[in-house]
């Protein structure tokens, strides 16, 4: 009978040598090397039987497409494990999972400082002004035209989804600007700092906040969270801040806020349809753009993906994956 | 008799009102509208005897050029105080307002946290790589062909000029990222919080350093003072943040230090010959550009130009400027 085999479905771009320490002692490595759905189907899986991990990261949807139901209904029996290389597992559909018994795991914690810092970028970005003085810069322009820019000094912070990431960047901003900070989840958050005021509701949060951020998972109840009724009930002059998922925007919504000058500015580092980015986002000075950078860095990368990895190794090890979500 | 008068000499972009409050109990505000030196010297001076202080903005140079001796000695006799918007004023000839028995003073403070967010803004771009990533997206480029970035924390931060924008920006980089915080002066600061660890000399400073970050005046001593020697001292692949004045680099060893890849990414607010900026710099996806925003904010420009009339205020009260700097 030959070994077991564990799946490497995406890229690993720093812990190349750590997949054969941590993983080869339970089965042999296989990469995933399909251009298609249909070669992953018709080829890949019949030539490599008795895959019992998985290690996932988004990078393989460009090949095979995420992993949803008809995805992981191909998987063969075998399949005990995935671990997802990521906080937001979004790309899963993790009730496909359950039904064939397959447990899933993500890797929060790991990657809460990177798109903290991406979040304080973007923050700063959007209260100074930075993207469009930058613009003008390039362009030979110095200062001229720029909007009258403002201090996060002092300022509120809304975060919405108060996690591990809005918890480091709540710190931050608190720590560095002296932000008061509030917070909006489905209920309060027992770990959250005394200094992180909860609202109840998400429009109490809308009302109060200078800069809305958002840290909250894409989920079916959080798809087009933000829209018109809620930039409705922002501050005159609010900021948007968005390093969590595109979707959790409605986007056209967005767009008339910053024509209408409701929102003062934008930081966005997602997108709903990403890589593209909505044509018209390029028009205003006053919108930030990353190339979802969140977790983009040596250092995080390569601790998520050794995170992922050893989400594999306890769950080959005692039959229960690590950071199980599902 | 007339009354005396004091010179508004440059631009007051947000405390217009507060300037007749302030000043006019003490003379006639007149505002300098001479588009040359020769004007100012000709025509605006003789209109206007009896000038006894002057609120100054680096904006005045545009028209009557900066305060060199040349300037200073054209003003007339009643000049007794020169409140200087701003912390650097390098562009006052102080030797020679002091052989005129004319008083000086800067605005310290004021702009220590908005210099100190546009320091933490280009610290985070250079780490992380976000002005390429910013112009690869509005390329429609996602995230093809960008370096591998990475993160702050942890990382060695060597501030050169312990004061108060170099303390606000360390504190914030300790906080946010648990940098380690080293520093050089010509003496050790006796404010210095303790975990800010003193280096000798500068060189000390420049070999453990992963960031260097320029908080130093622009005097003679400080002129090229990082040149091709200091660039050559640094840890391979650091990183350089420069607020300061763009004088305190030798520019030449930069663009070196960036081709020979020693520099890991510059971020840059300030240059040598503002607003020009070298066509050579554009070129580098890893230099991050502003154009002189360290202060540019609506509240601490205001609060920089309240405080420049206060120095006049007490000047004309008590005999003595406030700030006095010479």
């Amino acid at each position: 009978m030959s070994r077991p085999k564990v799946l490497v479905s995406g890229h690993i771009a720093w812990a190349n040598k750590e997949i054969y320490d941590l993983l080869e002692p339970f089965g042999d490595i296989v990469w995933l090397d399909s251009p298609t759905r249909d070669h992953f189907k018709n080829v890949f899986l019949p030539k490599h039987p008795g895959i019992v991990a998985i290690y996932r990261h988004n990078s393989s949807s460009d090949h095979i497409g995420v992993y949803d139901k008809e995805l992981v209904d191909l998987l063969p029996d075998t399949v005990k494990f995935i671990a997802h290389n990521g906080a937001g597992y979004d790309q899963i559909d993790v009730a496909a999972c359950k039904a064939r018994g397959i447990q899933v795991s993500n890797t929060p914690g790991a990657v809460d400082t990177a798109t903290a810092t991406t979040a304080l970028h973007l923050l700063i970005s959007c209260f100074r002004q930075f993207s469009a003085a930058e613009q003008n810069a390039r362009a030979h322009k110095w200062k001229a035209g720029l909007a009258p820019a403002h201090d996060p000094d002092g300022k509120v912070l809304g975060i919405v989804g108060l996690g591990g990431i809005g918890a480091v960047f709540a710190q931050r901003c608190r720590d560095s600007f002296g932000m008061k900070v509030i917070y909006h989840n489905p209920r309060p958050k027992a770990s959250a700092p005394a200094w992180a005021e909860y609202r109840t509701t998400l429009e109490q949060l809308l009302r109060e906040s200078d800069v809305v951020s958002l840290h909250c998972p894409l989920r079916e109840e959080t798809r087009g969270l933000i829209g018109a009724k809620e930039f409705g009930q922002m501050k005159p002059g609010a900021i948007l801040v968005n390093t969590a998922r595109g979707a959790v925007v409605d986007e056209k919504a967005m767009i008339d806020a910053l024509k209408s000058g409701k929102l003062y500015a934008a930081g966005l580092d997602v997108y709903p349809a990403e890589p593209q980015i909505t044509e018209e986002l390029f028009g205003f000075p006053n919108v930030t753009l990353l190339p979802h950078m969140g977790t983009e860095t040596e250092e995080s990368q390569k601790s998520m993906e050794v995170a992922a990895m050893k989400c594999l190794v306890k769950g080959l090890e005692t039959g229960e994956i690590g950071n199980r979500v599902a």
